[in-house]
């Protein structure tokens, strides 16, 4: 079905990657009349049941991407870790594909993230880079890696643990950044993965090219969803509370909205902005947050797809994150963020010790709690604190879908059949 | 992914039909994890890109529904237009389907539907059955088809159309039910195709197996939608108002909720209610009202599946009545139907004129007004007054509502390329 004379609006959207994201992208979005396809290494990816077509393959595999971008008119990615090189060829010869390739490879070094969003004037926690190799890192090298050179330079002097800590506690003495120290991989960290606290010079750092960043002691985590569509025009959706579970570092409540004074929701609703903006980002973007003891707001990092504390729009907001997505992406105007009702989202990860054919405890019980929606990821396979599905809960007040959140985690659990 | 221990819930759930509300029923029901598989003979058929199977086959083919049926673990259907007989034995070797395929033989046939429904005290306009061969029509005969004596009996006396006004004109005076009537086809009427009025005993009647009802001059059309799971447990929706456009009968705006007195819409969802029980009906129907002008509520029509009015649910409910009826059907409790905001539905219906391939136009302008939801059925041919989709528009109030979308129909016009 056409949507425009002109044939200017693509029928078909390439989707990198087809896990849950990819497969909310579709459910949320297929009633504007698209078509999609999918890639993915996963043969019983979530996404794969509702896509129009799709290809088997290794988001790595250049000649994989090639089959996806023709058989798209336009292309996405619901995961950052992908070879930009192919994506950045691809663009060269024509596909279209948002976020730009060239967006993603400032994203996946989250080094130089941070300096691009902090030369911008984004507020940031104060930060160094730290090579693993004790070489001091090059500040014009973007992609992460050391240069030949520096290699064989680096292998024939792998510093030791002793000498590693040495060098950071010089480091953290000459940029007046005490510990404790905050360092992180500067590639492909994950949900908690790639992230290590040094609480003192005594710790040992990890021997990765990294970012070291002050430890911000925060109030609380708060996220925002910003949308930029393909002329620049943007959309904010409401700030959002993140909690986070210690036992696995993995956010498992948001809370929307945030229990924050208006001053400080418009101030994250800016920094938010701005750092889309800088990043001339197109589609919708998950911005993390800080906010510090101190009531200031500092950005932690940007994700540039939908994202975890974004869930709750689906049923939240007039206008969801994924649809939001799309007709960013698409060409078409950004639809309205307004926050219909108060809503909590809480992940369903796998429970400590599950492993295999995944049932979920539960199920009928918590659907029956009024207001209460359930996403299942339709996963083959549960492992500890893997995510499974999501829950969202519409109510009238803070309080009262906060309780009911606490009812619907003792209730629901994703366990194993065969452990 | 299993949801229960015992694997008592369905994986995959057939869907005879692949029409727009095959379509909407995967992808609004599709993250309580479940797999889809439709049968629809057309190879575009808008449920085709969503479902994890597809069939395509006659919805009257015997060897085609026992495909669906093996590929599901329960089916349901989109469409009343089913060979019952296939389905009632399919249901005698085992195979689940809601709602029964007896509910369907009792609503197929308007006259019989009726009578079900007035012998349970559902109020109901008064009728009569009218048989177009002249015969009186026997009230223990179910299939609305002559016997073959019956048949014999009308070949040699096929009465001409002036018998035939005499007839009509004599029972109206027995039955005490004064002209205008309206005349029903007994089966296969759908969107005004079937339904004549007779303004006088001058008006001649079609020759076919008829049910005869007096003429409503009804104050509004209202309509519920009501569900009723496996257990007998059951949830109504709000009241809300059909406006039917008179240039080509079918209902072009829904408003929720309907605006009538607070007693009224109960009664309404009573007498819906009453029905769906009188038909024992698992699943979700869409049961179409008067209200007289003594402010009655007569029951219209019952429909065993979700209906056009009932499309608002999506985005202005807690469950949609997509979600609802898989939750129904599948063994799930029922979900919440409250109201979240005022909504009004309009259905996207093919220009006049227009034929060939779609194209809308208006669509990024409609898109860009706030609180409006746009659902294309991705059907690659455009008919005239064919429903190509529909608009759901959310707002604070009826009157706010109702401007918006005066200003959207104005605005957005399915034509096409072609002419």
């Amino acid at each position: 079905m056409n949507r425009t004379l002109s044939g200017k609006l693509p029928r078909s959207i390439g989707i990198i990657g087809g896990g849950q994201l990819g497969r909310m992208l579709i459910y949320c979005s297929c009633k504007l009349g698209f078509q999609y396809v999918v890639l993915d290494p996963d043969p019983s990816a979530p996404a794969r049941p509702l896509a129009h077509h799709f290809i088997q393959g290794s988001l790595y595999d250049p000649a994989s991407l090639r089959q996806l971008l023709e058989h798209s008119d336009i292309a996405t990615y619901e995961i950052e870790h992908i070879d930009t090189r192919v994506l950045l060829k691809a663009e060269q010869a024509g596909h279209v594909l948002y976020p730009s390739p060239r967006l993603l490879e400032v994203i996946q070094d989250k080094w130089v993230q941070k300096e691009v969003l902090s030369k911008a004037g984004v507020p940031v926690p104060r930060f160094f880079s730290f090579d693993g190799s004790g070489l001091p890192a090059d500040p014009l090298r973007r992609d992460g890696e050391p240069s030949r050179k520096e290699k064989s330079l680096a292998e024939t002097r792998t510093p030791s643990s002793r000498a590693l800590k040495e060098i950071l506690m010089q480091l953290s003495q000459e940029k007046g950044i005490p510990y404790p120290l905050v360092q992180k991989s500067r590639k492909g960290g994950y949900d908690g993965r790639g992230v290590k606290v040094l609480r003192s010079p005594a710790d040992p750092p990890m021997d990765t090219p990294s970012i070291i960043e002050e430890y911000i002691p925060f109030q609380k985590e708060l996220a925002v969803m910003v949308a930029r569509d393909r002329s620049g025009n943007t959309a904010s959706y409401p700030v959002v509370e993140m909690v986070f579970n210690p036992d696995h570092n993995i956010c498992d409540t948001v809370l929307a909205p945030a229990r924050i004074p208006a001053d400080i929701a418009e101030e994250a609703r800016r920094v938010a902005l701005r750092a889309v903006e800088a990043l001339d980002g197109v589609g919708v973007f998950g911005v993390e947050l800080f906010l510090t003891q101190d009531s200031r707001v500092l950005l932690n990092e940007v994700a540039p797809r939908p994202h975890n504390s974004g869930h709750y729009t689906i049923e939240a907001c007039l206008t969801s994150q994924f649809e939001q997505h799309i007709r960013a992406i698409s060409g078409l105007p950004l639809g309205a963020t307004d926050l219909i009702r108060p809503a909590v989202m809480i992940n369903l990860l796998g429970e400590e010790g599950a492993g295999g054919i995944p049932y979920v405890e539960g199920f009928e019980k918590a659907l029956s709690i009024p207001g209460v929606s359930i996403h299942l990821y339709g996963k083959r396979e549960v492992r500890p604190f893997r995510k499974m599905g999501h829950v969202t809960i519409l109510g009238t007040s803070t309080d009262e879908i906060l309780k009911k959140a606490e009812e619907i985690r003792s209730i629901l659990k994703v366990r194993s059949i065969q452990k």
